[in-house]
């Protein structure tokens, strides 16, 4: 099992959380609101605890579940208090209309998140595939993407002990599609298409 | 059902052809090479015909099934032979390392195809998130996106007279991001994640 912290205290953070509880890990939670971060840890239950902004989290997993504007900035003001943690970035950076990212060229938040980070810290996309009602009520699988290979294990096995399926899609430069695919859900629920009628992943698919 | 004109004769041609004849649709070839497009159309049956190279398609939908650098270039050659027809860009358009695209920007085949169109011709983009071994045994989504809505109704009849399920993702700006989900199916058969163990889309997931 895994020790994990939670940088926000939203949805996607308690919905992971949940998980994260039941699969027997150990789970910090940060916020700029300690009452929330103390709110949301109640919740979370099983000895979650809480710890203070900006300082080094007791997670070796350090997931950002935090709107997409704020991860650059907030991996950025932890700085070294990150040294040496598996940063995992779970934002989708849509643009205004919902049918593309707001950032140009061929990057993502994870990518620039890895370029503020301090040294041994390595970032990974993932979750983002996943929209929180699915997270909660289905088995979805967990697209990754990272270039660190130790980090993708430690990673991978934390996913599994959530009771759901790490797909690693290659290195950091893939965290860019993986934000594609995230625009193409959107654009699929637009058209009446719900996420619970598809999945991006799932093992009752066989050819 | 629907008449439809395959430009191509290699295996995605002859995947999509077969099911299109099993569905009952009325199917043509088009090859620069005559003789292959005759030898595919025998091998399809069910009254499959061929057509002159660069001549008015049989078909209202008329499906580029070629590597991806062929595809614009030879709907600007079929020209204003292709007016009003519903033309399907299947492309993946992989760039030489397989983890990005080989175009810059937020553009896609299919969007750099629309603009060579004549008149009346609308572009879709489907099946490039579904490689050809997934279509032939099993019985993936078809995510599909395009701007006129006709043509995506016409489109997604076809769809289900093969017995498969289309999903709409929106405007053709999104076909950049299914490029991109091509990208990262490419990505997970790296690290020996096969497309038999994994769906972009299936209707047995419910949560």
């Amino acid at each position: 099992m895994t020790t994990i912290t939670l940088i926000g205290t939203g949805n996607m953070a308690r919905a992971i959380g949940t998980l994260a509880v039941a699969g027997g890990n150990t789970v910090e939670v940060m916020g700029r609101d300690r009452a929330k971060a103390e709110s949301l840890a109640r919740t979370l239950g099983g000895g979650t605890t809480t710890g203070r902004w900006g300082a080094a989290p007791a997670g070796d997993i350090v997931i950002t579940a935090l709107l997409y504007a704020g991860v650059v900035p907030v991996v950025a003001e932890f700085g070294d208090a990150l040294a040496g943690r598996i940063i995992v970035d779970i934002s989708n950076p849509f643009d205004a209309t919902f049918d593309g990212l707001a950032h140009d060229g061929q990057t993502s938040i994870a990518q620039e998140a890895q370029k503020v980070a301090p040294a041994g810290a390595s970032v990974l996309k993932a979750f983002n595939t996943i929209f929180r009602t699915v997270l909660e009520n289905g088995r979805p699988d967990v697209f990754f993407a990272g270039d660190d290979a130790r980090a993708k294990a430690t990673f991978a096995a934390f996913v599994e002990s959530l009771g759901l399926r790490p797909l690693d899609t290659g290195g950091l430069a893939m965290a860019h599609w993986l934000e594609g695919m995230g625009v193409v859900t959107v654009g699929l629920a637009g058209n009446g298409i719900g996420h619970g009628d598809f999945a991006l992943g799932v093992d009752e698919f066989k050819n």
